[in-house]
């Protein structure tokens, strides 16, 4: 350095700190589409305790790991999930080629439009039959590369049917930022969703920036075959992990084996994921959907979290209140 | 930039430059321990394939994913399994503490040295059983973090019988020197090991610099509770992945969702993780213990993949011709 300016010092400093800008991401603006409300203060000020060498709850970079649950935190899941549309459609599909279908379950209940079949199972607490039944059926014996070409033509030709928009329109660009923030403060961000993870790792790089080997999910039991020198994954009829309720961190301790220091849900599907950050010192955030007007207003499937984020001292998102937009896209 | 230097271009450059030098990892000396032969000019060659923006073979940094088998591919895996030094011990330990234990299994054929009951469950292709027997039962009930402090107690402590070192003793330094070599191509490094993931993670980032969200293995079932307020993650009696032969290539679809384009190994073990990376076009290595000077030399558990190798074109490592240093200590 010495050789090439008259001020070594200043120079160094002034490299280190372009060098500092291309290494890590910086955000003009973060959280824009967050009001400047309760919610927003509370991450931005979790974000910096846990960042600033100085602060007393110091966390290292390489500890820090998000987690984020999808339907309805990541994207719109009413009036039904998107995963479920997709599964529907294609069972429907299959009893169009295929009539005979219809003597057997799942095909049987769809055809005759009765979903008594299924909230038995539901009340029986048979919930991975229940996902067997939905998710690993109507697929089983096809190959996982024929499997994500199916999700990535529907996902790719789906229309909201209410809002009449495609998946694109269905993601809350607050938690695109939010996702964007965590990772210019050196997060790695993982989604644990109750869809099926191969159904997300589809499109979940497009839409949220998360590449499949951060994103997990419920699984279907899949068989590693070699046919004619080509290997290849086969789907079986088995899902051979739920991920709802503890099913969440339990693959969460699988997958990052460590607890994430932040993460995101809104129901109580994330009920267990959401404790075990939060009860572990972390911030666990509940996006609490509030707002008829520009999306949907509801508390199904809340009444266990709600009481515990008060308890807990989770942050409860309103939507209305706490975004000053909803859609990346602008359309609400 | 133009209000700082008579010379905008030229600093621009300069300061690229320096950013990059700063982002990524460099090396003085890849693969020194490796002799100037057959198998580091085809690792290399087909890094400079794999890495080069105008390769027709070129894979972008984000698809770059490397896999290892650990034991007899990393660390020395003779005359026993060091997982099997620690699962041993702790059974007899607590036959010490309690001798009632030595009415059931496993600890019965521990106490009597009686390998039979083990044998006749691999012979009966009971695999899973024979892992949960031992992976499992003898840690069943106990909390995943006392697990944990357990595996970080043995493998401190560990002695390996023969060498007369340590843990860091026994690992293989060209393989420590490859890993690196592919961080510094941008390669994500996962270690995919047959021992218990939740073991090998307690170590892996001190000895190999792979932090605990990219190392997995078997993996025995836990629960998710919350006792007094604080989550826990309480083992049961059971395996619920065994992460071997077909095992591999499964667990590997399910964490990172694509293919991985290098893949290591060492024994029949690893055959099918072998074979997908291989015959998905990409490169796959077999690390054969030629050695008997400097480590062991042997040839059990090769026969399905030594004849796969020259099939599907595997490059095979010959540990007493390919590297001119073992151990990382220089103790050979």
């Amino acid at each position: 350095m010495k050789t090439r300016s008259r001020n070594p010092v200043y120079v160094f400093v002034f490299v280190s700190a372009l060098a500092a800008a291309f290494c890590s991401k910086t955000i003009a603006e973060p959280l824009a589409s967050w009001n400047d409300a309760g919610a927003k203060q509370a991450i931005v000020s979790f974000i910096k305790k846990t960042t600033e060498p100085t602060s007393d709850t110091f966390v290292p970079a390489e500890q820090r790991f998000a987690v984020f649950d999808n339907d309805g935190t990541l994207w719109t899941e009413k009036p039904m999930y998107i995963h479920a549309y997709g599964i529907f459609s294609e069972i429907k599909r299959q009893i169009e080629a295929d009539e005979t279908l219809t003597k057997r379950e799942p095909w049987k209940s769809v055809a005759e439009k009765d979903a008594s079949y299924f909230e038995q199972l539901y009340s029986n607490s048979e919930y991975e039959s229940l996902a067997s039944q939905l998710f690993a059926a109507p697929f089983g014996g096809m190959s996982a590369e024929t499997y994500a070409s199916w999700a990535k033509d529907f996902t790719a030709n789906f229309k909201h049917p209410e809002l009449g928009v495609g998946i694109e329109g269905l993601i809350y660009q607050p938690m695109l930022e939010l996702i964007r923030y965590l990772e210019a403060n050196e997060f790695l961000v993982y989604i644990i969703t109750a869809d099926e993870g191969a159904f997300l790792r589809v499109v979940a790089e497009d839409l949220y920036g998360i590449p499949p080997e951060r994103v997990f999910g419920t699984s279907v039991r899949e068989e590693f075959v070699i046919e004619n020198g080509e290997p290849q994954f086969v789907r079986t009829y088995h899902v051979d992990h739920l991920n709802n309720w503890d099913g969440k961190p339990r693959l969460i301790k699988k997958v990052i084996g460590r607890t994430p220091i932040f993460a995101a849900g809104n129901s109580n599907g994330d009920q267990q994921m959401l404790q075990n950050t939060a009860l572990g010192g972390g911030m666990s955030i509940l996006v609490h959907h509030t707002d008829a007007d520009r999306e949907f207003a509801y508390d199904k499937h809340t009444d266990k979290v709600m009481p515990l984020a008060s308890q807990e001292g989770w942050v409860v998102v309103d939507m209305a209140k706490d975004w000053n937009k909803i859609r990346a896209d602008g359309s609400e």
